[in-house]
């Protein structure tokens, strides 16, 4: 599966444990946004290593999961800032 | 089609400039994260305003462009920043 992940978190400690956290799983788009393809069950292990980074009463992590990328499209205005960075 | 869209811009200015153009046009998720339903030819007045607004070798606006959202699934962990949102 794919999954698109966006991020808001209000402590910089938690949001710097975070990034490193992700940075193992999916790959860094910008900001905090990051996108991979993962197995589901690999799905729910990150979810579970959020889970214990974030506060759940403050900060925000937002998901989107497809099935197929298929019928999809990715655009960049202006730069890539991951150049390394391919969809699918 | 459904767009999900995120931005990176180094000047304030039009970074504010850029939120506020997006407001107008599509659903904010937080920080820098924008999503909504819109026509193809909206999409395309939308990323012209956004051309127009950014500088294209310093800004970074990455958007995800679907057909249909049958085969996706949104999850939040912790807090949802737009209430008043709904997916499709």
């Amino acid at each position: 599966m794919y999954i698109i992940l966006v991020y808001d978190i209000i402590s910089q400690k938690r949001g710097t444990k975070l990034l490193k956290y992700l940075r193992q799983h999916l790959s860094w788009v910008q900001n905090s946004v990051f996108e991979g393809n993962v197995t589901p069950s690999g799905f729910e292990i990150i979810k579970s290593g959020i889970n214990e980074i974030i506060n759940k009463d403050k900060d925000s992590v937002i998901y989107y999961s497809f099935e197929s990328m298929s019928y999809s499209k990715r655009g960049v205005i202006g730069i890539e800032k991951n150049e390394t960075d391919s969809f699918i």
